[in-house]
């Protein structure tokens, strides 16, 4: 255990990430001092949000150095501990780094311990009953303020959040129609995950004329994780005083120095329309009872997980490509072999 | 009284209105039928929402037919009433036409009876005293939720609403500084209203960096009344969770078939903010409140109302070019003598 092998940045990506971005490396491990504990990697959350972290742009992180290893949200097992309530053996998750070891403290982003039930796949636990999930939950219920009988529109549809908000949406008793860039995405919104339409917005020409037909009652709540030319024609679609919940904007993340132009905030005014971004960290006191609805809703089966999972840190730049590519469906995890 | 003088819709203009697309008229005036009140007007509110309505497209409100008369807010006392709680000699106010007489119901939108004080003009009663100054009250708090301390910053800073708002902000302890288009008008911002700074967005290169010079704490509100490259400016601005009063759109009412492109919207996600548009009638519980501690502050002095005001109806299109034109300061307001 003296060397911890890590992914760095090697070179700051413009546009879609190639996995010549990235390299590996190693680092030597430290002791651990009073607090920190150290664990053993296991598994990896692929989001997103990483590709905003890659540009040299200050945001609500600063941006990763390059050389520097890659943030993101891991799962692990305690190898070593110096803080008094965590225990070597124990499951940890947290804001870390794609590296095989992590330390954390107290003050580690998103920290928290994790029971795996033996029920379910380990993997679970950096997506759908994790950050993927509680982000569904927590916008669709915090910002979107969702009721029994609303249309939901959600974007990006069977992705991690995407699919998760889809079926907790019809949980709670909503019309929800998605919106996906293949057939075969489509058929997966519908037939896997429940959603009571899908379009496919590469085959349709006027988007927000196929989602009104396709929401007949108009568009309540907007779960937004693209942000872009789909937020723009959605916006022609809302019903008076509704909601648009703006989870992510995938569409400018690969190039942010040119984002997409929007056009149509006007509706903002004539619809009265309400459009608020969050964060999960900035609703802690909303996770304990989301994650427990989550893991009721995944043991009873009514909520399903649909994964991309990819093995081996070495592999962690190229499935994080493949997933800034518009490539994978469901959740991409990497997963480090015990 | 057989007949009615109006203004009516001659052509719909493109891009700025001129006088030419405006017209005067005559209608037969028809008896009243129950329920209904005649009213004689005295004074037109012009607002630039009336821009919207010229176009041929579908908003909150249908477009105005060409041949058909201006719908505006109007105040005028009662010649005649078929209704048992509208006397003669009484003052209302509505949204109405412009034209000598109108026909009011109890369905007429923003009905209200109106009491003039003696010691204020009875033009307030349209301007800082009624739509104006309301929403800027209603903007501030039900959808700013302003609190002492805050750093607001106003668009449009000397028009009727955002120099009422900038006022209110004030006199609520909050830090306010806006934002205008010359810098006769800055002057006016910060001489005659009190705005603490006011930065004249066409003599600086950089808006956000101006703003954020002029706001050492970063800005909290943001009272939107232009849209486009401003708001797109402010967004670069804003603290964590501040929130963007949608009021208004200016830099799109002249050119909606081509609105002026926002770039910065995925500030909403990494800044975590709220974004929320908002009609004066849909506040309506709101409003005795809000009326009430605006002519408290108008007779105490604390609150200034400032009016760019003409008269006679046949200078109603001329009138309302001036202030599409960016041309006028504080309440712009057309009177029709006695």
């Amino acid at each position: 255990m003296a060397t911890n092998r890590q992914v760095i940045l090697k070179s700051r990506p413009s546009g879609v990430p190639t996995p010549e971005n990235f390299a590996m490396s190693e680092a030597p491990l430290a002791p651990l001092k009073d607090g920190e504990i150290r664990i053993r990697n296991r598994l990896f959350s692929m989001e997103p949000a990483i590709r905003g972290w890659l540009d040299d742009k200050e945001s609500y992180f600063p941006p990763i150095a390059v050389g520097a290893p890659i943030r993101a949200p891991s799962l692990g097992v305690i190898v070593e501990s110096r803080h008094p309530q965590y225990t070597k053996g124990e499951y940890v998750r947290g804001l870390n780094h794609w590296e095989e070891f992590s330390v954390m403290t107290e003050s580690t982003i998103l920290l928290a311990k994790v029971h795996p039930s033996s029920s379910v796949p380990l993997s679970y636990y950096v997506g759908v009953l994790s950050g993927s999930g509680l982000s569904a939950y927590v916008g669709l219920h915090d910002i979107g303020r969702i009721r029994e009988g609303d249309t939901v529109v959600i974007s990006a549809a069977v992705g991690a959040v995407g699919g998760t908000a889809g079926q907790i949406a019809r949980l709670r008793g909503c019309r929800v129609v998605g919106l996906v860039g293949s057939e075969e995405k489509a058929r997966v919104a519908t037939e896997q995950l429940g959603f009571h339409a899908a379009i496919n917005y590469r085959a349709v020409k006027d988007l927000s004329a196929a989602v009104k037909d396709a929401c007949p009652k108009g568009v309540d709540v907007y779960f937004d994780n693209v942000g872009g030319a789909t937020l723009d024609a959605m916006l022609l679609t809302m019903n008076v005083q509704g909601r648009i919940v703006s989870c992510g904007m995938i569409a400018g993340y690969n190039q942010q120095d040119q984002p997409p132009p929007i056009y149509n905030l006007w509706e903002m005014v004539a619809r009265q329309l309400e459009m608020k971004g969050f964060l999960l960290p900035t609703y802690g006191a909303s996770i304990p009872a989301a994650q427990a609805q989550l893991e009721k809703w995944i043991a009873s089966g009514e909520l399903k997980a649909l994964e991309h999972k990819r093995f081996g840190l070495e592999n962690a730049g190229p499935l994080f490509c493949e997933l800034m590519a518009g490539k994978t469906i469901g959740k991409t995890v990497l997963e480090i072999k015990e």
